[in-house]
Order: structure tokens, then sequence, then C-alpha cells
């Protein structure tokens, strides 16, 4: 990042995703109609949510026959089998568990609570959960694609989730799944202002703008799915957010 | 938050900060002369660095005599003895160690690798080191009062640093001082799109505005430790950092 100014906007009327609903021309309409148009570099956060719905990845809880394990653990956190029969099929590995919560690592390799699967925002029976979608950093990929196609412009993706933290409370933004967006920069055998070598040797930027945009989608009924950010100067890479994941033998901390 | 759009703007021209130095004034000078006039509800994110600086926060290693501890330490990890002197001086507890880092629970609660103890953008010897300041929110409170007093705005303070995380690769910034800021929004009891209630239930506002801000600051030379946030409706809270500090009996990775 060498910018001087960041800018976020909340698009408006975005409607309710229902699955195979085309996600680009639903983005595309809600900018064209609230008056913003494109820039080359501009970045289109997406909240994961709008995603899976169109990509149809909800499960019905009646349809979902938990296993042994499954029964065992909800007993031993006080949660529904079937969800942690969901939560186990989307996980790679258990990291942690406690009553009512369980984290994982995802198939995606986010390491997250409840594999990220909630019914928050979720019409219909509460018995209707939403999945994290299938591979996030396709479906951008995918996104960007249609869209620059349609606009003529060169644009990031990036898909955000909200997630909690060790440490520290309340959850922030991260980038599930990315495309043409630089995520992690990498500082090292950069300098500082004396021309000493640094310390710190990458920055998460795809993460901290996730967080910038997910300040403005909201949890609650906000409705504002779709943030667009413009400012960033180094839209273009070919990173996606798996360059985020900190590999199991270099993590302190599993 | 309520905002629909949030801009941040990082302020040219600040100057190296030395001990003593006015940072009211000089923050107040540097926007003045890049034509911004500060509104009600803006905040201004600034650097731990420059705080620490300003508040002579700069030990010379030259001065460290280290303990038995320190010493045996820093064999184990190869790192220098007297900046494991002034580590553990600075911590309340060690979370977890391995060559070359060294976690800790910082006297103020924040929980970072080296307790926030670096010499990146730091003039003269390479032998002098800058902590965190004593009292970042009390610092945060004092530049809140001095600057509204000169400018008869209401404005939020902001005392963003770089921190790592376990799981996740790159440092993403947080917020370990602040004033007149909403840090973490409770959204128990709030409902979603459906009326149904929310499953996340605080989001951490105060460091994704942290983050956000720290990728317009860079960590080399970009010389640009303040950034001004507008956009945020929610300025006048009375939280400070402290409510972002996960109890350690609430922590199920400490």
């Amino acid at each position: 990042m060498t910018s001087q100014s960041l800018s976020l906007h909340a698009i408006p009327d975005i409607p309710l995703i229902k699955p195979n609903d085309n996600l680009e021309k639903i983005i595309l309409s809600a900018l064209f109609a609230s008056g913003i148009k494109l820039e080359n570099n501009d970045i289109i956060a997406i909240a994961q949510k709008i995603i899976s719905k169109a990509e149809g990845r909800l499960v019905d809880l009646a349809t979902v026959k938990p296993s042994e394990k499954a029964i065992k653990l909800a007993q031993e956190i006080n949660k529904d089998p079937r969800q942690i029969e969901l939560v186990l099929s989307e996980a790679k590995e258990i990291i942690a568990v406690k009553p009512g919560v369980i984290i994982v690592e995802h198939h995606s390799g986010v390491i997250l609570a409840n594999a990220g699967i909630d019914h928050s925002n979720v019409e219909g029976s509460k018995e209707i959960v939403c999945l994290l979608p299938k591979d996030a950093n396709q479906s951008a990929k995918r996104l960007k694609k249609e869209i620059e196609a349609l606009c003529k412009k060169q644009i990031g993706i990036i898909i955000t989730d909200s997630i909690g933290r060790p440490w520290r409370k309340g959850t922030t933004g991260v980038a599930i799944g990315s495309a043409g967006v630089e995520t992690i920069r990498d500082l090292r055998g950069d300098k500082d202002m004396f021309g000493r070598e640094l310390m710190v040797s990458e920055t998460a930027n795809a993460d901290s703008l996730a967080s910038a945009a997910c300040l403005l989608m909201g949890e609650g009924d906000d409705a504002t799915p779709v943030v667009l950010i413009r400012g960033v100067t180094t839209v273009m890479s070919d990173q996606d957010t798996r360059q985020l994941l900190r590999p199991k033998d270099e993590d302190m901390f599993r």
C-alpha cells in the first residue's frame, strides 16, 4: 500500500440473495443505482454470507444425520448434534473445544469458530444454516472475471467473514477469499526511515481491508453486504487468501 | 457503526518526533498545512511509535543490566539479553517463547511479541529501542482533550500498533489506546434481517479502524504515522481499549 487516502462505501439496496442468483449483475446494478462508477483498482468487498447463499451453501438441519462422534461432542459442549456434524464435515482439524463453541480449521485453511456455519441473516426456518463457500478464492476469481468483463475495468475482489480472535474481544473482518488483491505484503529487505532493516516483515493487507469493510457491513439488519474500497494502488496481484494462512509448523499456537 | 462511508487520509509531513515534543500542536499544524479541517466525530489514528518517542520511552541498551533470568532466556531463544530484560520488565506474563521471539502480556494487557519493543524508525544508535507508551489510553485521553481545546471540535483518538496473530500470517493494526471511540460494539439482543437474535455478539470496531489506518501508515520509510478517519458516527464513547482485552478466564488460548 502506498496510498495516501482510502475510501469505503457501503452499497445500498442489495436485495436478499437466493441460490443461483447472478451476484455480478446484482452488484453492478446496485452500484449503478447508487451512482458509483467503478474505476481501475477499485476493490469490491463482499460478505461471505451472500456468496454462500448464491452458491446454494444452505443446509436444512432436518436433513442432517449426526454421526456418533458428533453426538458425543455435541453433548460435551451443549450444542445441536446436527450442527456439530456439519462443523466436523467442514473441518480439516479441531483446534479447540469449549461449551457452545468449537474452533476448527476449515477445509479452506481458515481457522474459525463453528467452521463459519451460522443461521443469522438466513431466511426461512431457523433450521436452515449457511456454510462457508466451497472455495472462496475461486468464487472471488470468477466474480472478478465476470465483473471486469461487464464493466471493462480492472478490479479486485475480497470475500470477508467476521471472526473472533484469541486474546482480544470482539470480531474483526478477515479475507477468506480474494482475487487481484495484494493479500500480504512482504517487507523483508525493506528499510525503515533510517535505512535499517525492518523487524516487522509482513503486513496482512487483505485482512486489514476486510476489517475496514466489515465495519460498514454490520452484523445485524444493516443489509449492506457489499462495500466498495477505493484508493488501494496495488490491485493486480496474483496472490489470494491462501498466503494469509500460517502453516501449522510455523504456528506457535497449534 | 451506522456509517455508509468511511474515509482515511494519511497526514503528510509529520516531522521526526523527539522526546517532549508537543504532539497535539505538531498534528494540528500538519493537518492545517494539508488543508484538512477537523470536523466533529473525526478520529485521529496515531502510530504508537511517535507517542512513545514524544513521551521519552526510549532506552539505550547500553544502560540495561540483564538479570539472570533474562540471560538464560536470551540464550534459549538467541536474542540480546538486555532486550529480553526490557521485555520481562514490561511484561505481566509470558505467553509463549520460540527462537527469536517471546510473546508476552504487556502491563497494559495487550498480548504481543517482544512486549512491543523494537528499534525500527528510532533514530540514533541501533542500541536505542522504543517501549510502548506507559498508558496509551491515558495518552489518548490527554491528546483528545488538548486537541479539542485547540480546534473546538469533538474528536476521537486511536493509538495503533501493528501486531502478529496466531493462525494467520502478517501483522494487522490494533488499538492499544483510545479516547472517545466506541472500541467494541455489543450486539447482544440485536436482531438480524429476519428478526432473529444474532450469534455474533461483539465487534471490535477500534481494532478494525486501527487495521485500516495502519494500511496507510506503512511500516517502513513511509513516515505517515498519523491518519485521519472520517465517517464514524459513534465518537463520544466512554470506552477505551481496555474493553478489547479478553479476560484470561474467558480465553481458550491461554
